[in-house]
């Protein structure tokens, strides 16, 4: 597909009450892996380099709140709306930012083609945002869209069915959709109150005001709108299942800790993407930091020295000066080898606490710090709970229990 | 409302090959919390007492497959059925045991109301079948509906929007559907080829061949079909929070070990339902059996004694031997409370992989032991201790983690 030749920004309405949900927090500030909803939708936009502006419609109440998710997580380009009574009104609001000019932060410029995006739709990918801009462009509008789950249909007065609609004519209307600016401001100029207090569709404001019958683009079942409690849910598995697709392990030099990583590195691998670093952590290193900025999430750092909260905390330290916003929770588990050779090896409670102690302080820094342990009695042994170091990894990665930290695990 | 007064028996069409989810196992047969979807639409159906018979319609190679999930969960009143192939084959497949009696298993009565309900929702209330049956009594037919999520459009030939629906004016077919057995038997023998091959709305056959306009029927947001990957997750963690709502607490007469189950409850009794009993387990307690059928999958058994696996051994045996069959993982969190005042109390790496031994054993039984630890050094730490165990108790009986069973867990 041929790149962007156009000037795009987008509008992401964020105005909603989340009624449906059952919460008092509107969906679109609940928090996933601790961060809301809507700075999600915000990341997913930034992170395509040829989308100018991102104009975020909050109601007015909810417009400090969005500036601190702005700030706290770092997001560039984005300005924070004040939304309308209903969806297309907020919808307006974010438009004429671009139209009236009136933005007090900055100059922002018309852009040929908007997206609308819906700040509760969390995965969008590139690849649609390009194809509705595409279209877009050739259509005057479009629009993503996905088969009916169940089937339509039509009740009477009298509450019983009046008619169903054949599910193969019909499509779900999702998000994104894109526009050229000048057919969906001039659709919302015209637009009735009715239209702007009881519609929901901006395709059908285009077609109805504008003539413009949007091309309409199959997109993925990840750009479903989260509604229901279960789509918080859902949400959130995905999101771990995401996060735990990729792993860095982090060892010394001596020999029997570099073994056991690379044990560990062959009996992860089939499961996830793993990054193998050998260093001193005590050098700054840069190789580290790119891996960091990859977005991987989850660290092993393996080392013979008892409870090495010590190297641990150099770790901690290079997260927070490379000052990149943690998006997500860092997990860091903290390998300790044992090479005693003695069966009636114990685990000291002082050491325990102090391991939790630790974990408790950086957990303020969104890391979450947990504890294994390998004891390497004989070689026979050592494939088998290398195995089972894994399985916990992988657990732990998983699950990202922020009440597990500090625990010591046995392999 | 009124107790059901008509015969009721169900059809659950379970033939579907589950393409959307993109895996290889069709999802009804997924399994959550190790148990497939169908055994959760199969035990919703089979708790109403008032509906007689439950005929599960599966494709011809999963036929075995049924009959296997029916015998390990123990499921009662159900006939298995050999489907067709679309789901309108299967369902009139299902009924046909009931018109021709051809059931070579046992005599199967034919109802007056039918319930049809798809394998793959698995939350279904009484309540909205009996709405529904009650509904179809007088109606001849009924189903459930939800208000639509996204706006429905229909596409014209060149791929772009010809018209959307209002959205108020439609609603989502969902499930349960009830019908007079007459009307939707013959509206299935009269229907043709083309109804049968690419239909999908059992309403739809009803109002085409009988006339019957179906009486619509709110229903809850848990009724949706599991249909995405998603969908699983969701699901999964429904079952996980339902699963959690729930403990209970066991000590014996020890002073100490009494205090410290009081100190639990007092910290739990806010988050979940607690019911605590203090019993000797060699005794054969009917009162901790009352609690198993009860449907509770949580206990927490505290001791003094270091790694009683023998305590939790006879809570074990006590939980087969009720042959109960567990529909779902018990978790079983083994207390070790010590009240050593010596702060360089540890813990032998022996005792760890004797704990680790005994849970892999009991897992095998659908049982998930985790031990915990609390330290009891002086009465001004106690709670906070206590509190710690609370929140590590939440963890784990809300994670379920088959991954950590055998560890040790510290307060």
């Amino acid at each position: 597909m041929e790149p962007v030749s156009a000037a795009v920004s987008a509008v992401l309405p964020a105005g909603g009450s989340g009624e449906r949900l059952g919460g008092a927090t509107p969906k679109q500030f609940c928090g996933l892996q601790g961060r809301p909803l809507v700075s999600y939708a915000v990341r997913a936009m930034e992170r395509v380099s040829w989308i100018s502006d991102i104009i975020v419609v909050v109601s007015p109440e909810n417009i400090e709140t969005m500036k601190s998710i702005i700030e706290k997580y770092g997001h560039k380009r984005v300005t924070v709306v004040k939304g309308g009574i209903t969806r297309h009104r907020s919808i307006f609001n974010g438009l004429k930012v671009f139209a009236e000019n009136q933005s007090s932060n900055r100059l922002l410029q018309k852009p040929e083609v908007v997206i609308i995006h819906d700040a509760v739709r969390p995965f969008v990918e590139e690849d649609i945002l390009l194809k509705v801009v595409t279209a877009a462009k050739d259509h005057g509008a479009a629009g993503a869209i996905r088969p009916l789950v169940s089937t339509v249909i039509a009740s009477g007065e009298d509450g019983c069915l009046d008619h169903s609609l054949e599910r193969a004519r019909y499509r779900a209307s999702e998000m994104p959709q894109a526009f050229l600016f000048d057919i969906i401001y001039q659709a919302y100029q015209q637009c009735t109150d009715h239209d702007l207090d009881y519609g929901t569709e901006c395709l059908h404001l285009a077609l109805k005001y504008c003539k413009t019958n949007a091309k309409l683009v199959e997109g993925t079942a990840d750009l479903w709108k989260v509604t229901y409690k279960r789509d918080l849910y859902a949400a959130e598995s995905i999101i771990k299942d995401n996060l735990s697709q990729q792993i860095c392990i982090i060892t010394d030099l001596k020999e029997a800790v570099a073994q056991v990583g690379f044990l560990l590195h062959e009996s992860l691998k089939s499961q996830v993407k793993v990054e193998a670093i050998s260093i001193s952590l005590s050098k700054n290193d840069s190789h580290l930091q790119n891996i960091f900025s990859g977005e991987c999430y989850n660290f092993l750092c393996i080392n013979d020295k008892e409870y090495a909260t010590e190297e641990i905390q150099q770790l901690v330290d290079m997260l927070e000066k490379s000052n990149i916003p943690l998006l997500y929770p860092v997990v860091l588990i903290l390998v300790h080898l044992s090479i005693s050779e003695n069966i009636s090896f114990s685990i000291g409670l002082e050491e325990l606490t102090k391991i939790k102690k630790f974990a408790r302080e950086v957990k303020k820094k969104n890391i979450l710090v947990y504890g294994l342990l390998i004891q390497c009695k004989d070689h026979f042994s050592l494939q088998e709970t290398v195995n089972s170091a894994a399985a916990l990894t992988m657990a732990l990665i998983k699950d990202r229990n922020p009440e597990l930290i500090g625990q010591l695990l046995v392999a």
